[in-house]
């Protein structure tokens, strides 16, 4: 085979798909990039088994062919070669290594036969619909901090992706826990959606697909059956398995009737809520949160280093209830604080029973979190 | 005690000294920043008993005194604090909690007794100069990165300063090696170190001061004795025990006869040996130079990945000696071009024997590689 092809697309197209490539190299071929051309186009796939990139870019070929060269190599050479540069490939016969030339540099890349390399089969997908890039970014980012990290609970290391129904509308609605606190968002069902079944869409998954997704105004076209999904994202498909498990009967563990309002200026929690935990250095910080009317003041000790305390008040704080205590993992509420714009609403039942979050801005997306002792 | 200091001089101060701090907490005083304040001024100390460093920031005290807390705690919680606070420190007793307290924010850092903090004794230091921020910032930069990591070889871990007579003239010159590779750089002597001992600066105490050194213009005090070495750069002091031993005759490993010249404009070499040496993956990538008239070759192979090369020619390159081939490791030779402005020019002996390189437009510095078999 023979082709040319500009660095900029090639580098854009590597560094998409290099990330699913195998990094561990138990099955070497893995850790290539098939690299196929079919006279018209220059195909490139990465694979992991689970997921699947094939990402299509313009390349001239005098003699069509396809080969497999390691995926990080590649990715490095191209990222060091001169902005602006033309590169040629040539491989001679099928079992030869793949040379690669741009100005005066050359190299000769070993190659795994083309016909090891795994095809991911996607099989029928039945459900199809079309959704904005920026509303599947918005699915992903607010949700993906509460997946599980957890191998004995797979079913929560993904987002569930299903549809409800909610006042006569339909939604398409992505939810993530991993016990300890819960997020979940809603958009608009797209148009073709709401026959689809629930699924997991797994971890590496979620990142890929939002790597691809820096481009707001791109839609993505997704079709999936109940275990595969697929994402077409310009002149990218990627073609994941889902995770084959039940996602939990999650709408028990949101409360229905929290009545103690808090609401909170999203700067001045995030900053002191920073401030507190400063004092301890353990993985779990915990803060307490002392709620009196309009008042909240955080706090938070070390054994080893001290105490820290930091008062908000009617400033940044509307609070009407009655006085209480209640304690969180610092890293938690940061996390959710950081899908907040301007204003959080907290909803309080009492010290040791799941609490509501919500971003005042966005009552599209709803977050949960378990108190802890303090 | 008590004293207010404004966040902007404790931040800056606190991430100079915090670096010199124990973070291992071996013995727990030394994770600790000493503050003293004498009613004039607050003196921030941190020492991990090798070095220490003082620093002097303006500070209104109401009540003097002296305490200890955990350098590292004070340092994150004063970085997350409102640019602009003025912070107010309060300590009722000597064993209570030293309070902390910026607007709303208040902490109670814990302490350790103020007599268990070691003092590091200087000592008589009878040679002093002053020598320019930028000279030993090149001193430092020149020839850091061929210090040794060895322990067993511990009078290599540090750079060599000691006084040359060359031409009638004196120099203060730096020198380090691993045994790999050779960097030594000269400024002139300053006026008072004539008479100054050879003294190896510890590794650390060389990244420490470095950090010190950002502003071009300020000029350094240093005093010495065999044993000890104390740098003034504003309002910091830094004392240093020095390396005991004695620094091998780096002199008989400068080759002196190499005369086989190669100059080559560093951009083209630094760029070809990145792309080149990115077909391997390993650490010691080994990188070939093949040199003949005003032409350079440079490839490397990697048994796994393949091959890759790149060729320089007249338009980078001048050579006019015998055809030649010699190998470096690709990590080895980086460090060195990195070092160099705008031409290098190396001066070859044979494929295995010490090459010296300099930089064109810096004869002061000077560099010997020991070639590797490729």
């Amino acid at each position: 085979m023979k082709f040319t092809v500009d660095r900029a697309p090639l580098l854009r197209a590597l560094s998409h798909i290099q990330g699913v490539a195998e990094k561990r190299n138990t099955i070497p071929i893995l850790a290539n990039v098939l690299m196929e051309h079919d006279g018209e186009v220059l195909r490139l796939t990465a694979t992991d088994m689970e997921i699947a990139v094939v990402e299509e870019i313009p390349s001239e070929a005098t003699q069509a062919g396809s080969v497999t060269v390691p995926a990080a190599v590649l990715f490095e050479i191209v990222r060091k070669l001169t902005d602006g540069s033309l590169i040629e490939f040539t491989q001679t016969d099928a079992e030869s290594p793949l040379q690669l030339r741009a100005g005066r540099y050359e190299t000769s890349l070993n190659v795994l036969p083309v016909d090891d390399f795994p095809a991911m089969v996607a099989g029928d997908l039945p459900h199809h619909f079309t959704i904005q890039g920026g509303d599947l970014r918005g699915l992903i980012d607010r949700t993906r901090f509460a997946m599980s990290n957890e191998e004995t609970r797979y079913y929560l290391n993904g987002i569930y992706l299903h549809i409800v129904l909610e006042g006569k509308k339909n939604y398409l609605r992505a939810v993530a826990t991993d016990g300890h606190r819960l997020a979940k968002v809603d958009v608009p069902a797209p148009f073709g959606v709401k026959e689809m079944p629930g699924i997991i869409v797994p971890r590496k998954t979620v990142t890929e697909v939002r790597k691809l997704l820096d481009n707001d105004g791109a839609s993505v076209e997704v079709a999936l059956s109940e275990t595969r999904i697929q994402f077409r994202i310009g002149s990218i498909l990627l073609t994941s398995k889902l995770v084959d498990g039940t996602f939990p009967e999650y709408s028990r563990v949101i409360p229905q009737s929290n009545s103690r309002l808090l609401r909170v200026t999203k700067q001045d929690l995030a900053a002191a809520v920073g401030r507190v935990a400063a004092i301890s250095q353990e993985r779990h910080r915990p803060v307490k949160l002392t709620i009196t009317k309009d008042h909240l003041t955080l706090s938070a000790t070390s054994p080893d280093q001290g105490i820290a305390q930091e008062e908000l008040d009617e400033n940044s704080v509307t609070y009407g209830g009655d006085d209480m205590e209640i304690g969180f993992q610092a890293r938690y509420l940061t996390d959710i604080t950081d899908q907040i714009d301007v204003e959080a609403e907290f909803a309080f039942a009492d010290s040791s029973s799941p609490t509501l979050i919500r971003d005042t801005s966005q009552p599209a997306a709803l977050y949960v979190l378990m108190p802890i002792r303090v």
